[in-house]
């Protein structure tokens, strides 16, 4: 060998070794965790590590890169779904309420998944809440306004990407106010899509050289959704099982693009539902293992990027109330959703008209632990009574939160639950805190610094090199 | 020149370049914001980019790595300054209110500060509170309760560093219960310390080869600090000044260690004070700005962390009054501490002891911008009336908070004004959440992914070479 061509190889090794020259990111996994702020995924690393002692989960908190990202809409300090979603979709920011489109609403943006899909790879959009909901419409749509769900849908029809995985259509017949609107199920046919609610259906459809999939969630919770972790029994779907689905749906030698929302963590930080929330949270985070062992098998040619679109709640470890404790076991005593418990409460009522304060304290006591295992005070019973007699002497009527029909007792519960726990919200809505980046992979550099959500898109394509 | 020789020159300079034989770092800035969460960081942005239109400010969020850091104590979630200052000086957990002391405070640990002495390089100690608080304390003292401040002042005598500045002393002539105590400027002197508050002295110090400088600020504020930035006079000492002053002491060519602490962020955390807090990073900001004058004359041999050693008052960009909207610019309004405000308004009682309601209205409208700039509603005038009440009537006594005496008037006035900008707040303690970590220099790369507090010093003595 001549020294030249000796002095070529050695000098080729060196840079690639220290990641010059690195190969690009063929497979690229995009996780959002709707709402997910740093402490979000703090507390639920806390939980799993105090509560379920397990050291294995949460693994996307010790990627090899860890950072933070700022989420501003064009015109609002405090982004929504649909602008941030642009954004991370884009890298382009737009105003409030909208998706894929120059925040004027004149000029059309283009997400990278579209990107993909014209560099001849496979293309897959999952989200444990509706497939039309801003975060996953992102990635496809381009509309003035994230409520124009049957628009979207049918936006989601001309993508062409390959698998859409969710707990369904919010308006899969077309808005309320058109009867004469042809379903999405009827347009889709046309375009070769094939729609399924059977994990094993979609096995069989893959087989027969299927394009298009859309797969919807049996036995979906509310708006079309997965159902919350904490209420999630066996047979219902979870938002790893569509992961690993959609990598053998779109694992093929040209590469593939798949983004996976953790939506709901959302919902139930609206809700001020810490606990609900650390199940969301760990329920993206083993979605994120399903991608890991994908990665694990390529790692030279695999990027995993976690992130979130923006906090929501003010969450915080720590409250007024507890000072400098933390009483995160607590937690473990709720055993449903505030959803679920709202909807209970209305069973129990209609079982119980009649039921006392008293009654209805051991109802709780099961599904929260208030009374039983955690000591309520004078004030604590003061609320709780109050919310009883609203509800069981007609005194008002029910409220509603931002994502979930909600009623003063379960409301009440989950407040004094959350206040004892020491954990803090100072918000019903979203804020304006960084999020969270997490990366691992092929590109990993290029999330290092402090990151506004439009370079994260641009990252993703330079390290995939298209 | 032979083959073998020109490989090994080329493959040496491909290493070099991809930083696997980075330079060492001889000069080794740490600052720690005390209290300074995500949200304090990002907040002071927001406020430099829309009121004070400064893009310059704020540097170190540029910094080519941002990280996130775990700082929990041995023995609870919530740390202390104590508990934290330990974990970022030795590496080590410990219980809460330790300082320099295992968690059982059985065994010594010692500060990375000492590490960089032993090997020859000069040392500075700085902070914005006094000289014997936890933070700065944990890197010379090793005492079992952080409020043993004669004990810590007498510790500092004994480090041998080259370097202090700060407020002051709590407990110079020794802890109240104990008379015959031998104040610590004495026994500075028997070890060769010189104790000065001019900052020409310390030059002239210098220039008579003076081996250990104790700066303490003229005109300290309350508990011997230096005044908060909102309420600086330009005569009043900064902590950028007290920065550059630092590193003209102790440049010299065997490197030095530089810790400098933004006590007082934390201070106005808990008193849930975000104008307060806003002023106070963007000091500490100043003063970093000073180490990156000097990082930009030694690229190479130069490394800058800046990170905190807890969160306090679980601060966050919107609240649940203002939902998805954030007012900064009310915050500029206020043009003076609560602290201060607190001073001022007893000034005024005692100037004006029969003002009515009226007349302090007017008066708060100059300090806050409430009633005049910013609009109260029927609640707002019912809480001031209250604290009008308690303060000119007599209703009931001051209220103390952790750190500042406040009367109700201030506290009711910056909770409006904080409550009007949508600055949401969960305590008047610190929190769990991890806090923000940013690097530039040499062995930045160690500082990537999430880390643990005690993390920190292990990689700064690591890109140390120490």
């Amino acid at each position: 060998m001549r020294a030249r061509t000796l002095i070529t190889i050695l000098l080729a090794l060196a840079m690639a070794s220290c990641g010059k020259h690195e190969p690009k990111a063929k497979y690229v996994f995009y996780f959002i965790g709707d709402g997910m702020g740093v402490s979000h995924v703090t507390l639920a690393k806390l939980y799993a590590d105090s509560v379920l002692h397990d050291s294995t989960a949460m693994s996307f908190t010790r990627f090899p890169v860890a950072s933070l990202s700022t989420t501003y809409a064009h015109n609002r300090y405090v982004t929504c779904s649909a602008a941030a979603g642009t954004a991370l979709s884009t890298g382009t920011k737009t105003s409030i309420n909208t998706i894929g489109l120059t925040y004027d609403r004149t000029d059309t943006l283009y997400s990278i998944a579209k990107k993909f899909k014209e560099a001849g790879k496979k293309v897959a959009i999952l989200t444990s809440v509706s497939i039309d909901h801003a975060t996953p419409a992102a990635f496809y749509a381009h509309v003035g306004s994230r409520s124009s769900y049957y628009d979207i849908a049918k936006q989601l029809l001309k993508s062409n990407y390959d698998f859409f995985a969710s707990g369904g259509f919010l308006e899969p017949y077309g808005s309320k106010t058109d009867s004469n609107a042809v379903s999405v199920y009827e347009l889709g046919k046309v375009r070769g899509y094939q729609f399924t609610s059977s994990l094993t259906e979609v096995d069989s459809l893959v087989a027969v050289g299927a394009k298009s999939i859309v797969y919807s969630a049996p036995n979906p919770a509310p708006s079309n959704t997965l159902q919350y972790e904490i209420d999630r029994s066996e047979s219902d779907i979870s938002l790893a099982d569509i992961t690993r689905k959609a990598i053998e749906v779109v694992d093929n030698p040209n590469g593939f693009f798949i983004m996976v929302e953790g939506g709901k963590i959302d919902w139930a930080a609206h809700d001020n539902d810490a606990a609900t929330v650390i199940h969301e949270v760990l329920a993206f985070a083993r979605a994120i293992d399903v991608a890991l062992e994908f990665y694990r098998k390529h790692p030279h040619e695999t990027l995993i990027v976690v992130t979130a679109d923006h906090e929501t709640g003010g969450l915080s470890i720590g409250n007024r109330e507890n000072k400098y404790d933390f009483h995160v076991k607590l937690l473990h005593y709720q055993t449903a959703s505030e959803e679920r418990l709202h909807k209970l409460i209305a069973e129990y009522k209609e079982q119980n008209p009649k039921a006392k304060f008293d009654d209805l304290l051991k109802f709780l006591s099961d599904k929260t632990g208030l009374s039983k295992d955690i000591e309520l005070n004078e004030n604590d019973i003061k609320m709780l009574n109050d919310a009883y007699n609203v509800a069981f002497k007609g005194l008002k009527s029910n409220e509603k939160t931002t994502y979930s029909e909600t009623d003063p007792i379960s409301k009440v519960s989950i407040q004094i639950l959350n206040s004892k726990a020491a954990v803090g919200w100072t918000s019903g809505s979203h804020t304006g805190q960084p999020v969270p980046v997490f990366a691992i992979g092929s590109g990993q550099q290029l999330f290092v610094p402090l990151l506004d959500n439009t370079d994260i898109p641009k990252n993703i394509v330079r390290a995939a090199g298209i």
